[in-house]
């Protein structure tokens, strides 16, 4: 593996084009050594499955994506909610990686009741942090843009996501840093600053702000270099926060998805080099 | 004018469909007392005219929207900048109002600077400012949507907004709180607290989180009562900070933009009284 790249992740979904064993395939061709996975195409190549290609082919797991939804009222759902998570955990375990990352969950419809939906993901963490300590495995809260604040995630800034991941011990929750959700945030500086002094950032994703944003806003994450994001210095705070670990790179965009799986990770991996690295 | 819709003021954005003529007279025939007007149709039916024509049906004018666009680079463009915002003022002024709303402008292309943008805000307002105090007009800074700092607004936050104001005296630069920008914000009902305190809010507007967003996401906002937003929470805030003054309807909607003006315009006076005052 080049020096370079020892520290890039690619995250699955940047290229979800790629079957699983093309995605081991082209990391191993192109002297990858990390992945962040996510759930769906790790069950549909099956979970034992995907530990043994991962193992064999000496790549790291650095993240599992993801956990989360924790945010409903209803009993029934909230224990399916539970038990979904723990299936995260699981799956984390078997996967060989300590981090699982969440998302917190919107609100439930008809509610507008920010508070009471960020105060019941801290419930749903008091069951679900010591399960997944008891298996090596570390929450890591992902404070999404506000643009997600109705309908996919209430925890909208890395202090709100640190006032939550503090109700307890650090090795069992902390906080993940992407700067597409943070970059417009001016207190976000002092919040790494306040997660890295408690041992409390457990992943460090990025993508680029373009725009225009596509309708649902969900898919227009920018390529690294392309937008109004300084890569270097997002870097810069996490590391002067003591922050060693994987960098990972995850983009939801239709425009990569629909182009030559190998050729969009050999281009986001120089595109790595280029903004983050050099 | 009925007492429930005393404080109510409509955007004209809301109803754009609707010429001058007709909105003054739409509001006068639902008993409607206040408009905010945007310079781009003062300007198309004649800004004496309109001054005129207001006046006579015994309208207030709440606002003028908008000045800003403060964050460019270039001498030349920073000179326009300032001659459109000195024209601004004069307009607020010959339509008799005392508030100007600012939105302070994106980053300049290939820019990635938030900072530095924040601080050429910063230097526009202090030529700015005291032009527009002697001309009775107080400038109100809003913060929109994060969403919107690459391409519109680099000032996302009340306390961002009020970082900027607070250089400044407070019948000069305030700020304009609308909940579309900040229902999110769980600092924000902190940061009302501070700004009404010292006398800045200088505007208040409505609009209701709706989603999936549209392409783009400038023209999704919400009817009061359709979204996520609660309404009475905000204007509670802000009356707990001393503000007793217009509450203004302000929808970009493309939907509400295809129908009938006047049936839009009573339906979000309804709405109003329904989601706001009752």
């Amino acid at each position: 593996m080049s020096t370079d790249l020892a520290r890039f992740s690619i995250n699955q979904m940047t290229v979800r084009q790629l079957s699983m064993p093309e995605l081991v395939d082209a990391c191993t061709g192109l002297g990858i050594g990390n992945v962040g996975l996510w759930r769906e195409p790790v069950e549909a190549y099956g979970l034992e499955a995907t530990a043994k290609l991962v193992r064999d082919a000496g790549l790291t797991v650095t993240t599992l994506c993801r956990g989360g939804f924790l945010t409903a009222t209803d009993p029934a759902d909230r224990a399916a909610a539970l038990a979904d998570n723990r299936a995260a955990v699981d799956e984390a375990t078997a996967l060989g990686t300590d981090t699982l990352v969440l998302v917190s969950g919107g609100l439930p419809a008809g509610s507008r009741d920010l508070r009471g939906a960020r105060e019941r993901i801290a419930d749903a963490l008091a069951v679900l942090a010591p399960y997944a300590a008891e298996r090596g495995v570390r929450l890591a809260i992902e404070p999404l843009h506000p643009m997600y604040a109705a309908d996919r995630c209430v925890v909208s800034t890395l202090a709100q996501a640190l006032d939550l991941a503090e109700r307890f011990p650090a090795h069992q929750v902390g906080v993940t840093v992407d700067t597409y959700h943070v970059w417009w945030d001016d207190q976000a500086p002092a919040q790494i600053a306040r997660a890295g002094a408690a041992g409390r950032i457990h992943s460090f994703q990025l993508a680029d702000w373009t725009t225009p944003l596509p309708e649902g806003v969900l898919n227009g994450r920018g390529q690294i270099g392309d937008g109004s994001i300084d890569m270097r210095e997002w870097k810069g705070y996490v590391e002067a926060a003591g922050y060693t670990g994987p960098i990972e790179v995850e983009l939801f965009n239709e425009g990569l998805w629909a182009q030559d799986g190998r050729e969009v990770l050999a281009r986001t991996a120089e595109r790595f080099v280029e903004h983050v690295i050099r």
